[in-house]
C-alpha cells in the first residue's frame, strides 16, 4: 500500500484514539498514539496475514487495537462512544468479549508468553500438516512491561525452541506510568540484553517513519530462515501527534478534556473519515482460521476400563504418579492434549507422558509464569494443555491463573506435594494456600483425589470439560479405596459408611453420630478415625469432597441435617479451604439466587435453613510447620486421625454435659 | 589461609553432607557438592567478613551451609544425625530456625532479590552513618534457578541502584532436577546476558580450584570502586567428589544409601575431623551485627492527633490517598521506614513520600516479585517497608509472600484499586483475589478499611506491629464517617446503628432485624441500605469489619445470637473473602482450642453453638465482570444498596411465610 494513504489511516486511528477516550473520560491515549505507526505498517502494510495471530501484550492500548479494526471495517465506527462503557465489547483493557482478540491483557509483561504458547502450537501443528512454515505470531510489547521477569522467562524459552514464528515489536516510548523506564530511549541496552537471550533483533531508529518500520518488517518476513525469533525495537514518541502530549510526563492514563482535545484534532488536521482499508489478506474470517473453541474439539475420553492391573484395591499407589499414569491415556486418545514441566516431571509424573509422546512434550524449566502463560497460548490454537509443579510454585503463577479466566483459558493445572504430608523437605516446598487461591478464581474448579482411581478418573473429566481445573495431587502413596466401576465428576463426592457389624451397638443415636468430611490425605485419616471410633460404638460417616469446587452441597446439607456433630480435617492453611468452603455450604445460600433460593426453601418448608444446634470443628494446618516425616506432620498439625479421634470425643462429652 | 587446609575443609564438608542426607534419607547431596569450594574460599579463605550477609538462594543446598557452621565450630557436628529431623533447626531446606539464617530459601529464584533488599539498605544504612563503604552481601545461586525471571528482575534493579556491595555467585553444575539445564555449561552466554544487565562478571573455569576461586574473589574484593554489582560464574561439577555421582543424571534430590555412602566415603579418604576453622573475623557473634528484631525496633507512632484538617467528617477522600498522608507521617516519626513502589507511586499514592523522603523511597518499577523480596532484604537489615501497587498485581508475588512468612518477614502490603468498584479500567485491572490471597498466609494481618480516618490509623497499626501486613485500599473516594478519637486495632470493628427516632418502628423484633457485614466500599452500601431500610421500619445493624484477619469474632457471635438474618457482603470474588471468613466465624470454632473451647462452652452453656435459625446471604462478585461506571458494576454484581435491600426484603419475606 502507498505510504500516503498509510499515513490517512494513521490519522484516522488518531482520531479515534483521541475522540473515544475524552468520550469515555479515560484511558491511555498517549500509549496508543506510540504505537500508531508500528500498528498500522504491521496490518496494513501487508505483513499481517490472514492466519497469523496478534497479542496486544501492553493491554492498556486498547483503543489502538479497536480503531485498527474500525479502519479495517470489522467493527463500526461508533465504537468511539461506546469504549469503556458498560455491557460493551471495547473495554478499558481488551478482553475476548471483543470478538477479535484471544487472550486478556492488562497485566503487563504476559503477552510474550501467550505469544510463545501460540508459536509452539502453529509449529506443532504446521508439522502435523506437512506444512514448512505456519502463520507468525505478532506480539506488541510496551517498554515498561519489559522490566517484568516473566518477559524473560518467555524470552529465553522463546529462543531455547527457535520459534522463527514469533515476533516481538518493541514500542519504546520512555515514558511509564509516573516516570521514565529503566532503560528510556536506550535502544541498544536493549537491544544486546534482547540478543544475548538468542533472539534476532532489529533495531527502528524512528517507530514514526513508515518506511523505515516496512523496510526492517520486510527484512524479517524474509529472512524466515533464520532459526530464532525476532524483536523489533522502535523508539518512538509517547502522545505522538498531539505536541503538548509528546514526551510528556503526566499524561500517562488520562483522556483529554473536550477544551484539549479540540487542540489536538486541529493539529492532526483534516481527516479522511472514509478511509477504509481492507487488512491484507485479512477478512472478517480473520478468528475464524482458528475458530473459536478449536481447542475444544471435544474427543470425549472413553474410560474404557483402561486401568492398569495394579489399580486395584488396597494397592499403594501415589495420586501424583496415577496422574501420570492417566496423562498418557489421554495422550492416546486426544492428539491434541499437550503436557507442560517446570522442570521437575520425575516429581509430578509427567515424564511418564513425555516418554511416551515427547513431541508433545515441552519442558518448560523453573519458570511457572511463563509456563501458564503458554499453555494459554497453546489452548487458543488448538491444544488441550496440561501442566504441573508443586502445588507450592504454583502460587508464582498467580497473576497468570487470575488472567486466565478472562481470557475465557482452557487450561488444567495440578499441582503435586501438596500440604505437610510431604514430610521432610519443609515449608517452602508445601503447598498449602494452593486450594485458597484455585478457589478464589471465580469459575475454577477444584479437585482433590485420595487414590489413584479418582485421580485417574478425575484427570479424565479434566480433559473432558472447558475451563480453568486444578488438580491437586499427594507425594506419598496412598492406598486404593475405589474401585474401577466408580464415576468420579464435577461436583460430586462419595459417602463412606461403615457396615453396621463393625459397630459395637446397632445403631446410634441422632445426635451421638458424627460426620467427617475430607480430602486428599486426610481422607485416609478420616476413615482410620472411622474404623476405631466404630471400636467404640462411635458412628462416624465420612465424606470424601474429592471436588472441592464445586462442592456437592446437596450430599452435605442433607447430611448436615442428619448430624449435628461436623469435623472438616484438611492438610491446608485454614483460611479459604475446604473447610471454609463447607461452612459457607452449611450456613449459608448463594446470593446470586437468593431469591430465589428463598422461593425453593418456601416450598420444602426452609429446611435448608439452620434449625438445629450443630457443633463444626474444623482442623488445619494452624502451625507453621516444619520438616519431619509425614506422619509426624499431620500429628503435629493435628489432622490425623488422633486429633480426629480426640476432637469427637470432646465434642461428644461436651455434647453430654450440656444435656446432663 | 594455606590452600591444604582449605582443601581439608572441604573434604570433611563433602563427609558430613554426604553422611547427615544418608541418615535423613532424603536431601541433595549432589547439589551441595558443586558448590564446596565455592563455599569454602568465600568462608574459609578470608573473603567473608564479619558484618557481611549469606543468602543461600538455592536452598535445597542446605547441608552445604550446616556443614559450613560446623566446620566453623558454632554449631555441634552432630546435626548430621538431625538433618530433616522433626523439631530440628536443620530443615531440608534453611529456615530461620537455624540461627545462621536470615530468610528461608527453597523456592527457586529469590535469594537475589533479597540480597538486593540488603545490599540496598546496607548502603542506605552506612552512607547514614558516615561510613564510605559498608558490609557485602554474597548470594550464591543455582543455574537452574536462572530461568526464572525474577532473577532477571532482581538483576536488572540491582545493576540501576549500582549496588557495588551484592556480589552473587552461580554454580553451573549443568544440571537440573531431571535433565541439564536450558544453558548447560555454557558459561559464556550466561556472562553475556548477565554483563547485558549491567553487571560485571568473573568466570571461574573450574569451580573446584581453590587457588582460581580466591584468585577471583580477591579481584572482586579490590575492584570495589566499580560501581557495578559482581557475578562470579563458575562451571562445577554436580556431585563432585565421589565419581559415581559426579556429572551424573538421575542423582538430583537423592541420599546414597549405606552401601553407595561407604563407596563415597572411601573415595574421598582419611578425613580431619578436628579440622575446626573460625571463619575469618566472623565468630558467635555473625547474627548479632544485624541482632534479630533489628528491623523491628519499635518507634511507637504517636497518633497525635496529626490528621490534617481536611481529614473531617462526610469529607471524601479516596483511602488510597489516606495511606499516602499517613506514609508521609510515619516517615517523620520512624527514620527505618522505607517505601517501594512498582512504579504506580502516582496511582497508590506513595508518591506522597517519595517527595518528602526521595532517600528511602526505592522505585522497584513494574516487577512486583522482586519488590516483595527486595521488601524482605531491607526489613533483615533493620528496615520497615511498605510496598503498594494495584491489588490485582500482587497476585504476582504470591509466592514470594508465601516464603515471607517462613522468613518471619516484617514487611507491609498495600493493594490499591480492590475490586469491581475501581470502574472502567476492567477486571484485569480489578483486585478480586487479593483477600484471600492474603488471608491464606498463616500469620497474615488484613485490613480494608472503608474511610480515609481509619486508613490513616490501621497504617500506624501496621507500623507499630511486627508482621505481614496487607491493607486494602479503594480508588475511589469515600465520605469520611469516623472522628479523630475513634480507635482501631487489630481484630477490632465498629457496629454502626442507627438512633432510634430514624426508624418509624420504636423498637424491631428479635426476628425482623438484620445484620449486615461488611468492610471497605460496602460498608458505605450497607450504611446507605441501613438508611433506606429505616425509613421502612426494618431496623439493620451494619458491623464494618476493618480488621478482615483476625476477625472480632466475640462481635460477630454477640450480635449472629441477637440477630437471625445476616447478610455479608462484599467486593471480593466468593470464595476466601469476607464471607466465607464469617460463616466460618458463625459455625465454626478454632480446632486448635477446640478442646478448651469446648470447655468454655460449657461454661456458658454451650451458647456459642448454633442454636437457632439463621438466614445467611453472602452477596459477592459472582459474575465475571467489565468495564463501566463503578456504580453500574456494584449494581450488575449485586452488592450495592438496593441489592443488599432486595436480599433483605426476601429474607423477610420468607421468614413471615415460614411463620404463617
Amino acid at each position: 500500500m502507498e505510504d500516503k494513504k498509510l499515513k490517512e489511516i494513521c490519522k484516522k486511528i488518531r482520531y479515534e484514539v483521541l475522540t473515544s477516550t475524552t468520550n469515555a473520560g479515560s484511558g491511555h491515549p498517549t500509549s496508543c498514539l506510540s504505537a500508531v505507526e508500528l500498528s498500522v505498517a504491521l496490518f496494513f502494510g501487508g505483513f499481517f496475514q490472514a492466519e497469523d495471530k496478534f497479542i496486544l501484550s501492553k493491554g492498556h492500548a486498547a483503543p489502538l487495537l479497536y480503531s485498527i479494526y474500525s479502519v479495517a471495517g470489522l467493527i463500526p465506527s461508533d465504537w468511539i462512544y461506546k469504549l469503556r462503557k458498560f455491557g460493551s465489547p471495547y473495554e478499558g483493557h481488551p478482553t475476548p468479549r471483543f470478538p477479535y482478540v484471544d487472550v486478556a491483557t492488562g497485566s503487563l509483561g504476559q503477552g510474550l508468553s501467550v505469544g510463545v504458547g501460540m508459536a509452539l502450537g502453529i509449529r506443532l501443528r504446521s508439522k502435523k500438516d506437512g506444512i514448512e512454515t505456519g502463520p507468525k505470531v505478532w506480539v506488541l510489547l510496551g517498554d515498561s512491561e519489559m522490566a517484568e521477569g516473566q518477559v524473560w522467562e518467555a524470552l529465553e524459552i522463546a529462543s531455547y525452541y527457535k520459534l522463527n514464528n514469533l515476533v516481538a515489536i518493541l514500542d519504546v516510548n520512555r515514558l511509564g506510568q509516573s516516570r521514565e523506564t529503566m532503560l528510556g530511549w536506550d535502544s541498544e541496552t536493549y537491544a544486546k540484553r534482547i540478543e544475548s537471550f538468542g533472539w534476532e533483533t532489529v533495531i527502528v531508529k524512528d517507530g514514526h517513519d513508515l518506511v523505515e518500520i516496512s523496510q526492517s518488517l520486510s527484512k524479517i518476513v524474509k529472512t524466515a530462515t533464520t532459526d530464532k525469533p525476532t524483536m523489533v525495537i522502535a523508539r518512538t514518541i509517547k502522545g505522538k501527534g498531539a505536541s503538548f502530549l509528546e514526551n510528556k510526563e503526566g499524561w500517562h492514563g488520562k483522556a483529554l478534556d473536550k477544551e484539549e482535545l479540540k487542540i489536538a484534532l486541529k493539529e492532526l488536521g483534516k481527516i479522511d473519515f472514509n478511509v477504509l482499508s481492507k487488512i491484507d489478506n485479512l477478512t472478517d474470517s480473520v478468528s475464524d482460521s482458528f475458530p473459536p473453541g478449536f481447542g475444544s474439539q471435544k474427543v470425549a475420553s472413553t474410560l474404557s476400563g483402561s486401568l492398569s492391573p495394579r489399580h486395584l484395591l488396597n494397592y499403594q499407589v501415589a495420586t501424583r504418579e496415577a496422574y501420570g499414569d492417566s496423562l498418557v491415556e489421554l495422550g492416546e486418545e486426544n492428539p491434541n492434549i499437550v503436557v507442560l514441566d517446570a522442570e521437575v516431571g520425575n516429581s509430578t509424573y509427567e515424564n511418564k507422558f513425555q516418554k511416551k509422546f515427547p513431541e508433545r512434550f515441552f519442558q518448560m524449566f523453573i519458570a511457572e509464569q511463563n509456563m501458564i502463560g503458554v499453555a494459554l497460548g497453546l489452548s487458543k490454537v488448538g491444544f488441550l494443555p496440561f501442566m504441573s509443579t508443586l502445588a507450592a510454585f504454583l502460587t508464582r503463577g498467580f497473576d497468570q491463573i487470575r488472567m486466565a479466566q478472562y481470557s475465557q483459558g482452557n487450561i488444567k493445572i495440578v499441582g503435586s506435594h501438596c500440604g505437610v504430608s510431604i514430610g521432610a523437605d519443609g515449608p517452602s516446598q508445601m503447598g498449602l494456600e494452593d486450594i485458597a487461591m484455585m478457589r478464589s478464581v471465580l469459575k475454577s474448579v477444584v479437585f482433590y483425589p485420595s487414590d489413584a482411581v479418582s485421580t485417574y478418573k478425575l484427570t479424565k473429566v479434566m480433559a473432558d470439560n472447558q475451563g480453568i481445573f486444578y488438580l491437586r495431587t499427594t507425594r506419598g502413596k496412598t492406598p486404593i479405596i475405589y474401585g474401577e466401576d466408580e464415576e468420579f465428576k464435577i461436583g460430586g463426592c462419595k459417602v463412606h459408611q461403615l457396615k453396621s457389624q463393625k459397630l459395637k451397638v446397632k445403631s446410634s443415636s441422632k445426635n451421638s453420630k458424627v460426620l467427617l468430611i475430607a480430602a486428599g490425605i486426610t481422607l485416609h485419616e478420616s476413615l482410620k478415625a472411622q474404623e476405631e471410633l466404630a471400636k467404640e460404638g462411635i458412628e462416624a460417616i465420612v465424606i470424601d469432597c474429592y471436588s472441592i469446587k464445586p462442592l456437592d452441597k446437596v450430599t452435605i446439607i442433607n447430611y448436615s441435617k442428619e448430624i449435628k456433630n461436623i469435623i472438616v480435617v484438611e492438610d491446608h492453611y485454614p483460611a479459604g479451604g475446604l473447610g471454609e468452603a463447607v461452612a459457607n455450604v452449611i450456613l449459608g445460600r448463594s446470593p446470586a439466587t437468593a431469591g430465589r433460593r428463598l422461593q425453593n426453601l418456601d416450598n420444602d418448608s426452609g429446611q435448608a435453613r439452620m434449625t438445629r444446634e450443630i457443633n463444626f470443628v474444623h482442623l488445619a494446618v494452624r502451625k507453621i510447620p516444619c520438616s519431619g516425616t509425614p506422619e509426624e506432620l499431620l500429628r503435629y498439625e493435628e489432622i490425623d486421625s488422633q486429633a480426629i479421634i480426640t476432637s469427637v470425643k470432646s465434642i461428644r462429652i461436651h455434647n453430654s454435659k450440656v444435656k446432663s
